[in-house]
C-alpha cells in the first residue's frame, strides 16, 4: 500500500467503498420475532401479506349520508333530489338494513355501508327538510365518498417487504391488520477500541500532554443513531500484542470492529498489521481521497468488517458518514432500496469561496441559515485538530472529488447531522 | 366557531399555531441529572462553559518535527535548512526537553509542543540524512500545524447553551472537557386516548363494521422520534362523561394530550365540550385550511396543550409533522435557535400535476426517484381514507395555501419521514 518513494497510496472513496462491500460476508443478520409496539425503527426479515381485504367493508370516507348514487343523477341547487331519511348507521355496527329507492341512511366517516347504497353523498350537500326527509343538490357518483373493501389492501399481497425499516406508519398499518408479532433482524453490534497512549478517560484526571477520550463518545452516538448496538472496549495502548488480543476478542462478539486513534507515529501501521495478521483478506485499502479523513484503514477479517479510523474527532465523523454508516446499513439487513432513501442531505449556497485540492473530496463544517427564502451553509473554518469547530456545524458540505473548490453562491450539497 | 350556516369555520394553520403558542405556558420543563453516556438526544437545561482550556497544551496538528520556525526560514529543495534530530516527544508525555537554534523534535500529531519550539514541519517536506540529522526543504509559518493552548475553548467560555439537543459530536467534546455529569429537561409526556365506537385493539377479534386501532401506533412512533414519552390510556367509547374522565385524569400526568377519532358524527363536539369544560381557554380552533387534516382541534386547559385529531391515519401524521412535532420540541425546552434546524426537507420535482383548491394548505404522500440527478416526488394517489398509501411515501409534498395546484417538472418542499 505504499508507492516507490514510500509514501501511502490512496485510493478514492468509491474504490474503497467497493473493496469493503465486495468482501462483507454475504450472510444476513439472525432473525428474532418482537411485538410491534417494540418494533419502531427495527428492519423487517420478511415479507409481511395482508391476513385480510383492508378494509374488510365498504366505508364511508365522509359524515353524511349512504345513497343508491342513481337517486340522485341530475340533482341541483334549483332541482333537488328528496330522499327519505330511513335509517342511521351506527359506527362500528354492522347494518341490517337495505336501502329501497328514494332511500337514505345517515352515515359518519368510517361507518359501513348498508345494502343498497353504492355512494355517501357529503352532509354539505345536502338540506335538512325535517326528521325523515332531506334534499340532495349534487349528485354523486357510484364509489364516490367511498373505501371499497380491500381496496386499500387485498387479502395475500405484500405489503411490506422483507429488509423494509419500520416508520410510525408502517407500524399503524401492522396494527390497523391485526398483526401484532413479526419477525425483524437483530441489530448489528459494533466493538470500539480507542487507542493511543496519550488518551484518558474522561472522568479520571488529566496530566499535561494527555488528552480525553472523544472518539468513543461520538462513535457511540454514531452507532446508536443508526440502530445498532456500541460495544465499548475501552482504551488501549498503542502495542502489536495489546491491540491484537483485544481485536480477536472482539470479532467474537462483533459484526463491525472499528479502531480509533494511534496517533503515535507507527501505530497506524499496527493496527494495519494487526488486521492483515488475524484473517483474510486483511487490510483491502489504507488512506482515502478524502478530507479530513485520509488516513483511514479499512479491513476485513473473515467476514467481518473492521476500519482503523484516524485520531482527529472531526476525521472520526466524516469517516462515520461516509464509510461506517453504510457497512452498518447493510450489515442491518436494510434493502437496498431503502438505502438510498435514508440520506439526508439539502443543497445550500456556500456562502465562502473554498479551495479544495483536485483528486480527494473534502468535507467542510456548515452552520446553515436562511437568508430571503435560500439556505446558505456557512463553513466553519478552523484547524484541523478542532473540535468544537463540530459542535458549531449542522452539517458537512461536500466539494466532490474532481473540482478545485467552490465559489460564493454556488450549490453544494450538505449531508446534515 | 362557526359561522352563520353552521359550517365550521377553518384558520390557516399560522393562525392555528399561533393561537396554540400564545396560550401555552412559558414554564420551562423540569431538569434532571444525567451522565453524558445516557445524554444522546436529550436537550441540555444549562449552559455548559469549558472548566478548562481546550487543548490544555499546544499540540501538533501532523506528524512530523517540532522546531523553530525561524531556523526554517528560505528553506527550499535546493537550499534546505539542515536540523539536528535532538528529541522523540513521546505521546501523553510532557516534554522535559528545550530546543535550543538548529534542533528538531520528532513528533507526532497530537504531541505536546517542546519549549523553544513554536511549529511543526510536516514528516513530507523533510529528507532524513541520518539518525541524528535531516533537512528541511519548505519553511513553515510560528504557529504553523500547531493548535495552541486555549485554541478549540478559553477556560469559562460558553460551549453549549441551554436548549441545545445533544448530538453525538457534542457529547465527545463534553467528554473532551472532563465533564461528565450534566443538567438535561425531562422528556415531555403525552396521552394517547382513542376513541370511537368502531375502534377495537389490533390483537382482538374483531366484526365486520369495526376497524383495529391504528392511530395509537402511529402517533406512539412519530412521539418517540421526537424523544418525548408516549402514555397509551386506550380506546374509549364517543361519551361525554367517558372522554372528560379519562381526559381530566390525563391532564394530571402528561404535558400533552392528544385525542384522536371520534369519527361517529356529533363525537367532534364531544371533544371540543370536554376540552372547553375542563379549564380556560379551552378550545383556541376548530378546523384548519389543511387537507388532509381539516377537522383538527386544538386546545389549551391551564396551559397543557390538546388535540383533538381526525381519525384518518394519513391526517394524523400531517397533523403531528404541522402541530404536534413544534409544540413538544417547545414542551422539550428545545431552544428557538435550533427549532429551524430540525427540519427534514428538501426540494424536488413533482412528477405530475396535482390541482389544489386555493385556500387551503396541501400535503401530498410523494416517493422519492432519482432521474438524472435531480430527485422527482412522485405522488402517491388515493383517496383519503386509504393508509397504505402512507407505507408507499417517502415523504409528504406541500402545496402552500395560496397556490392552485402545481404543474408537472415543478419544484415542489418535501417534508422525509
Amino acid at each position: 500500500m505504499r508507492d516507490m518513494l514510500g509514501r501511502e497510496e490512496v485510493i478514492t472513496v468509491e474504490k474503497a467503498l467497493e473493496f469493503i462491500f465486495s468482501n462483507l460476508s454475504p450472510k444476513l443478520p439472525p432473525e428474532k420475532s418482537l411485538k410491534i409496539s417494540e418494533s419502531y425503527g427495527r428492519i423487517l426479515s420478511r415479507d409481511i401479506c395482508s391476513p385480510e381485504d383492508l378494509p374488510n367493508f365498504s366505508r364511508s370516507t365522509v359524515d353524511g349520508f349512504a345513497v343508491a348514487a342513481f337517486d340522485t343523477f341530475g340533482a341541483t341547487e334549483g332541482m333537488p333530489a328528496y330522499l327519505n331519511i330511513q335509517y342511521e348507521i351506527l359506527m362500528g355496527e354492522e347494518p341490517d338494513c337495505e336501502l329501497k329507492k328514494g332511500e337514505a341512511a345517515k352515515i359518519a366517516t368510517g361507518g359501513m355501508l348498508p345494502k343498497g347504497a353504492d355512494a355517501v353523498v357529503m352532509l354539505e350537500h345536502t338540506q335538512k327538510i325535517d326528521e325523515k326527509m332531506m334534499e340532495v343538490v349534487k349528485p354523486v357518483a357510484p364509489r364516490e365518498n367511498v373505501i371499497q373493501a380491500g381496496e386499500d389492501a387485498k387479502k395475500g399481497e405484500i405489503i411490506l417487504k422483507k429488509g423494509h425499516k419500520l416508520r410510525p406508519q408502517d407500524i399503524g398499518v401492522l396494527a390497523g391488520l391485526g398483526i401484532t408479532d413479526i419477525w425483524v433482524y437483530e441489530k448489528p453490534k459494533c466493538s470500539i477500541l480507542s487507542t493511543g497512549d496519550e488518551i484518558v478517560p474522561p472522568d479520571q484526571p488529566i496530566k499535561t500532554g494527555q488528552v480525553r477520550d472523544i472518539n468513543s463518545y461520538n462513535l457511540t452516538g454514531l452507532i446508536l443513531n443508526e440502530g445498532a448496538v456500541p460495544l465499548l472496549k475501552g482504551i488501549f495502548k498503542d502495542e502489536y500484542t495489546i491491540i491484537r488480543n483485544i481485536v480477536q476478542k472482539s470479532l467474537e462478539d462483533s459484526d463491525m470492529v472499528l479502531i480509533t486513534g494511534g496517533s503515535s507515529v507507527g501505530a497506524k501501521d499496527v493496527t494495519a498489521q494487526v488486521i492483515n495478521d488475524l484473517g483474510k483478506p486483511g487490510v483491502v485499502f489504507h488512506g482515502v481521497s478524502l478530507k479530513p479523513g485520509k488516513p483511514l484503514i479499512g479491513g476485513i477479517i473473515n467476514g467481518v468488517p473492521i476500519f482503523g479510523l484516524p485520531g482527529h474527532p472531526a476525521a472520526v465523523t466524516v469517516c462515520f458518514e461516509i464509510f461506517i454508516k453504510s457497512v452498518l446499513k447493510r450489515l442491518s439487513g436494510l434493502s437496498k432500496d431503502r438505502f438510498n432513501k435514508e440520506k439526508h442531505t439539502i443543497k445550500a449556497r456556500i456562502a465562502k469561496n473554498i479551495s479544495s485540492s483536485p483528486g480527494r473530496e473534502e468535507h467542510i463544517g456548515v452552520a446553515l441559515e436562511e437568508r430571503n427564502g435560500e439556505v446558505w451553509a456557512i463553513p466553519i473554518l478552523g484547524k484541523s485538530g478542532l473540535i468544537t469547530t463540530q459542535i458549531k456545524a449542522d452539517g458537512m458540505a461536500v466539494i466532490p472529488l474532481r473540482k478545485l473548490g467552490v465559489q460564493e453562491g454556488e450549490i453544494v450539497e450538505v449531508r446534515l447531522f
